[in-house]
């Protein structure tokens, strides 16, 4: 069975989009303080090597993405193929997707709940991990009991301000810790949710 | 010189105390949770062994304590002693102290901020390492540029509601990764506070 994985990176404070994040600021000001762990000092590339590299190869070796609307929406689904292999996107949402997605056969928008999402991708995941990606849709995941870990790159900053990864949920949620990768740009930290509520 | 170390027990969602947290209550229902990685199993005493115990008397080896005055009145200031060293404890705060500080005579209320309430702490504290507590104390330790570094105990739970360290700044501020002391109980991170703003 497919395992739904959260890849997020994070400030210190919480927080993974800065201030004034909308389509055409995706991720706001400067957010890619949050995601230069993951790219060669020139900015240019993704790492493939190092223990940033390997991180990043887990998010390459994913067979479906759940990924959120606003997600989707700030970057047009990722020009409709996420990490460039070809697997399909679940967008759960429940109005009807906007005008570009005829163009990606890969994006599916699911009107029925993220449960729903969920599964569709981890029967479409050929048994790897689905990726899952956004804030709003990360609670709503861990809500329902169909996020199996979370991976979060906590980067050494404080933003001050702009868009939480958690903020309220409805419950305490039980974690483990399943890996630490202690690197100077981020600290990995790799969780199961333990306790997935009633 | 000393150095100023804000110590806090985090969630993974950036809570500090869990709901309801008031003098009747102080840190909010089964705050413990974020207390736990400290406590022997029998949640009896402190631990003094491992990790974790090592981590605990880096508390017990600071020479002063600066703490926020919710802090400090939600536990009647520690009985006047925040860790049995007769150490000096200081708490910034506007209004004058409540009736019960005339029997503490190591609690010292500073009435004109946050940086003589540091400057005081750090005269104070014999070259060891002053200890910083609590939220709001530690925003606006971290506005006024006068945190120097930042040990979080990262507990894996998420817990959904509550009082959150980290809140609003006014800017970003950088940090460096200084260690990484990982255990199944928490994840604890030292932080350098590298950007002190203006």
């Amino acid at each position: 069975m497919a395992t739904s994985v959260l890849f997020m990176s994070m400030s210190v404070d919480g927080y993974i989009a800065a201030p004034n994040d909308r389509p055409d600021n995706p991720g706001g000001d400067d957010f890619i303080r949050l995601h230069e762990w993951g790219l060669t000092p020139d900015g240019q590339d993704f790492r493939t090597s190092g223990p940033a590299g390997e991180l990043m190869a887990e998010v390459g070796s994913t067979g479906a993405v759940v990924a959120g609307r606003r997600t989707v929406e700030q970057v047009d689904h990722w020009g409709g193929d996420h990490h460039g292999r070809g697997v399909p996107i679940f967008v759960p949402s429940h109005r009807p997707p906007g005008p570009t997605v005829v163009n990606y056969p890969l994006v599916t928008y699911v009107s029925d709940g993220i449960v729903s999402a969920m599964e569709q991708a981890k029967a479409a995941a050929g048994g790897r991990d689905v990726l899952v990606q956004g804030a709003y849709t990360a609670r709503r995941a861990i809500e329902a009991g169909v996020l199996d870990e979370i991976q979060i790159h906590l980067v050494p900053v404080l933003f001050g301000g702009g868009r939480r990864l958690f903020d309220v949920l409805p419950s305490r949620v039980e974690l483990e810790v399943l890996r630490v990768v202690d690197t100077p740009e981020a600290t990995h930290l790799r969780y199961r949710v333990t306790d997935k509520g009633a």
